[in-house]
């Protein structure tokens, strides 16, 4: 099952590589991960989605994630109500002939083209990984020339642990 | 000065870990780290900023990390015209009365409200670095609770090597 893991942590030289460490050495088989700057200076959120045969496993993952002393906070979200969105670039090919249908067809993933060439064409999109795919799989025709993506960064909405316990999860 | 690296790398376990503790043994300062799927089956690009000294250091790491096996292909696209984006969710406070104020102050940055609750809001962005932190920090009044960054994520814009050696490099 996929798990989507935070963790706040210090950002100090070499946790990402000890954090990077501690999965490989375990074995997860890390889907994606994000590392980024946050609100607070200093302090560094990381989210990854990783695969993992029982929920047993990612007890002890988050334990001792939790050990690592540059590691302030490590939250399984997977079960909350969360956003959850991942960015890519897809660079497709694209003449004139057929550039006004790819914009047609990317339209209502609200995709955005940024940049043309008389070959290609680079077009931006945000969301789950699901969407991403389906909009890949749509372009694929045209040519996929590259294809980068962040990986799934995420947090909770607003007003949680109310939400839960009133109304259960609710997902836009 | 900041450099932007991609690589091309075999999905095998392990080689993120790798990656990362080439980087913090050269004691490499490590801006943002994104690591995807890509085009092809099998095969992640990652796209890390790397801040460093002077270019021969860059020299070094790129050489270093072509000799793993796992590496299928390094570049530094720093000097070419590149599209460069990253990916940030803001959880910033907000009420009944400022809520269309946010909406309106973002809206020239092309920012998507993704989710709204009694007291927050969830703000989705893309852009350049410098142009999230602008976001950032107008909505800094407002109280931001909780921001997440996916890194950047980048490649070269269509047709780069003639662009490059006709007409310099175009950014728009």
């Amino acid at each position: 099952m996929r798990r989507i893991i935070t963790a706040t942590v210090q950002n100090s030289s070499g946790v990402l590589n000890r954090i990077t460490g501690m999965l490989s050495k375990r074995a997860f088989n890390i889907d994606s991960i994000t590392v980024g700057t946050s609100e607070v200076e200093g302090i560094s959120k990381m989210t990854f989605v990783v695969d993992v045969p029982d929920e047993s496993k990612i007890e002890q993952l988050t334990k001792q994630l939790n050990k690592q002393i540059d590691v302030l906070k490590v939250n399984d979200i997977t079960d909350y109500s969360i956003v959850a969105r991942e960015l890519a670039l897809i660079k497709v090919g694209s003449t004139n002939a057929n550039r006004s249908e790819i914009q047609g067809a990317i339209e209502p993933f609200r995709a955005r083209v940024l940049d043309i060439s008389r070959d290609s064409m680079i077009i931006e999109v945000t969301g789950k990984p699901d969407k991403i795919e389906a909009l890949v799989d749509l372009l694929q025709p045209y040519g996929i020339i590259e294809l980068k993506r962040t990986g799934v960064t995420a947090f909770r909405r607003g007003k949680q642990p109310k939400q839960l316990q009133d109304i259960g999860t609710i997902s836009i």
